[in-house]
């Protein structure tokens, strides 16, 4: 079987079409990799590639990926929406076809030792390529922002996994990971005050008793209204239409409703017949009966 | 581009798994052709095979299926809750890729044919094999089902396109032609009265003023319980999502529930992807979204 891991680098330029694309171009240039998506949001200032190749050929255009965004990034002119603490703020490795997530930690380990020694750029592990417990979830991570980095990484416990306990100058620090395939999923409400995403968003999440495997945070979209940006960590547990309507019915106590949904990046097709599968209460139904499904079945070797 | 040619035969064969596995077992045998699917429903006592390959692959595969299934199958001793006029009650061709309509309402007709010479079951063409607007309906051509076949063939209106104007004694007639893929629905409710089943296949289907490329029966399903047996002819103009909402709300107004759904067959991803983007009204979400078949698209030559 083929070897295909994906890999998604979140980089903190969502305004600037000319630097988007240049990041994107050595990604395409990269032999052995397939661009699967850009996809970039204004507002929150960032965008992300998707792309799949083998194991050496994905760390490689990740790592060209990064040389060229830390060179046309500077942090300190970055503002967003979204929190983050680096030009190349997370890089995280999915386990596709034939690879197992302990040749993505692998993956991780080493592209992070790369990015150190070439760019001079502190990383930090996280999620299932994390060295202690405390740098699993990337919010930790993230907790203080690019801004907060200094006395962030003076402090004893959060030395970074790899290089100087000081961020790069205008780069910052880079996160690097394995982790299963995530859904990024942002809900818009019908409704400007940021303060009520806010409060939905703590009722959703896990770290404040809500959904498990939901990370969310309350934001101002593109068109200046409140956003529930959502990462859902494991969707065969805690499926999207439940986020969804958990969601609607917290914001309904604020007398406010969902004007629409968005999927950044790419989705597994096994989330959204889950969903079909959820409103149509289907009985029985399964990825083999999509017409598109069994004929890539078929196709492989 | 490759030629794909989807082919689902119904056959009057629900309940005899022996019989079921014989029919397949010809598709499977035949050289170029992959079977995706058999689906059997023993109360309505027929089953649906799926299967694609080349233009001349696939008829090929039609004639050997049909062969066998007019010698398994006797007509007079067959009872199901499904409308049907022949042991071959209906084989439909659909133009997946690299084939045009027209090339589907060729190998119609050329099947037709054959079936006729070898077989002697007379054969009338329909949807967009249709020879006439009376026939383009395969509602139409089933009113009186296999028993009034006799009837029926006598007037002239009713002379087969192909063969003589009476049944085959045991086989009764086969119905072939050509049209945009379908997806067959079913919908059971809470209920035991089939006649709820059909009040509200009346207020859905097209054909008595509901919703355009709809059909729609009331039958009994497996379980005992009514059940709205839908064909929808064209979900990019009416999702499957808004029949599941129609039907729901109908049902409602007799004071029962929808228990579940279910899809008969393979059903194509973008109507999937609709009822994901209706439950969770996704904006701008698009099959490029879906990783599978963004990764399909690119193992294209």
């Amino acid at each position: 079987m083929e070897q295909l891991v994906e890999c998604i680098p979140n980089f903190s330029e969502g305004r600037r079409p000319a630097v988007i694309e240049a990041i994107a171009a050595v990604v395409v240039r990269t032999p052995g990799v397939r661009l699967l998506g850009v996809q970039s949001d204004t507002s929150h200032n960032r965008c992300v590639l998707t792309f799949v190749g083998s194991p050496e050929a994905v760390k490689g255009a990740a790592l060209a990926a990064t040389r060229r965004a830390v060179a046309l990034i500077d942090m300190n002119q970055h503002h967003g929406e979204h929190p983050r603490v680096g030009a190349v703020d997370v890089i995280p490795f999915v386990p596709l076809a034939g690879v197992r997530m302990e040749d993505c930690v692998a993956i991780a380990r080493a592209l992070g030792r790369e990015i150190w020694t070439e760019l001079r750029v502190p990383v930090f592990f996280y999620a299932e390529a994390a060295t202690q417990p405390e740098r699993q979830r990337l919010a930790t991570i993230r907790k203080g922002e690019y801004e907060g980095l200094p006395t962030k990484l003076a402090d004893p416990a959060w030395v970074p996994d790899v290089g100087n306990p000081s961020p790069h100058p205008t780069a910052g620090v880079t996160v690097v990971g394995a982790r299963q395939p995530l859904i990024a999923y942002n809900v818009n409400l019908i409704t400007e005050d940021v303060e009520i995403a806010r409060k939905v968003a703590r009722a959703v999440r896990a770290s404040s008793g809500g959904l498990e495997h939901v990370q969310a945070i309350g934001v101002r979209n593109a068109r200046g209204s409140a956003q529930v940006s959502v990462n859902l960590l494991d969707f065969t547990k805690t499926p999207l239409a439940r986020v969804f309507e958990f969601i609607q019915r917290e914001a309904t106590q604020y007398g406010v409703e969902i004007a629409d949904s968005e999927i950044v990046g790419l989705v597994p097709l096994a989330a959204i017949a889950d969903v079909a599968r959820s409103a149509l209460r289907l009985a029985g139904f399964g990825r083999e009966q999509i017409l598109e499904a069994r004929l890539m079945d078929l196709d492989e070797p």
